[in-house]
């Protein structure tokens, strides 16, 4: 089957949106006992038009870390380019990435369940979660000779700011009362001001 | 059989230092892979005889989770005995929750993998593991009126303290480059400074 481009971006957009349905299921029930129907049923798909689009879970999944990891890296590419100081960049990404987490992957923990995945696709993941995390890191380094930043070991400092981002799996609920906006703000602010001088 | 108290506390040591083994095994393996027969292994037992201080996996979980609340418990209530500013009291307790994280637990995750719990069990762990955060919590709103820390959402802030340090168990390894206590003084520098006005 030959695909134009429209039915390709067609195809792309059908698939972001399943994307979105299957992580609220995985937040829900956690990835092991999510299956294809609850998927399909979420997204109010038949099972088989579901299977039109993905193979099986796996490939969900897949999509759902490759996926989430080139928007953080866009972001991060992006926020390395603008003209401002590093604490307004490390603002930047840490909103960037909460809204990602809490909004694109509705808190789930999808991007981060690693496990379930082939050992090629893995590496892939990991090659470009490694190079999210050294932007990352980048930022917080440029800042401390600058004197902008307080110098700290930048490896443990950037460990700390992912892991409380991270963390927001393990509470963040969709239906809260917080919005995914305000929770954004109060971490970049509080995360922020932990470095700088 | 009649248990003498010096008994109790000679089976109280020999259950904390299996403890300390399975926690090991817990971070290496994972829970659902770690047997009762490589933990008797990890700390020189027969099988048999680890038998005789836990009946089962489940319970050196149970042992382990309730063990180490209690022991957070009882720093979070002797830092808020001592005649301190908030700043410090909040930088007192993150040293002692990294510290039992790393050194005492091993970095593993045991502590916090409740899923594999009986409901009866895991709703006295969630219940301590509240008083915890309603503990640290109350640290860091009390140093906001008082004008020692900025005023934000103070469960938002508590939720990304707890998350930097709850994340080690994604990162640390006992044979890292880092000792525990290098790692527990830059996370409380951290962490505290985001607070602080």
């Amino acid at each position: 089957m030959v695909q134009t481009s429209n039915e390709r971006s067609r195809i792309d957009r059908k698939r972001l949106e399943i994307l979105r349905g299957a992580a609220g299921e995985f937040r829900r029930r956690g990835f092991e006992a999510t299956g294809m129907r609850d998927i399909a049923r979420a997204v109010g798909l038949q099972p088989g038009a579901l299977y039109y689009y993905f193979k099986n879970k796996q490939e969900i999944l897949y999509f759902c870390q490759d996926t989430s990891l080139d928007r953080l890296l866009q972001a991060a590419r992006r926020v390395a380019r603008l003209r401002v100081g590093p604490a307004e960049r490390l603002r930047r990404i840490i909103v960037e990435q909460m809204k990602c987490m809490l909004d694109e992957l509705q808190g789930s923990a999808a991007h981060i369940e690693t496990h379930a995945l082939p050992p090629r696709l893995l590496e892939k993941i990991i090659r470009k979660r490694d190079a999210y995390e050294r932007l990352v890191r980048r930022i917080v380094e440029e800042g401390m000779p600058r004197g902008a930043f307080v110098k700290r070991d930048p490896k443990l400092v950037t460990l700390a700011i992912l892991g409380a981002m991270n963390w927001s799996i393990k509470w963040y609920r969709p239906d809260g009362a917080k919005a995914a906006q305000e929770i954004a703000d109060v971490f970049a602010d509080f995360l922020t001001r932990g470095v700088k001088r």
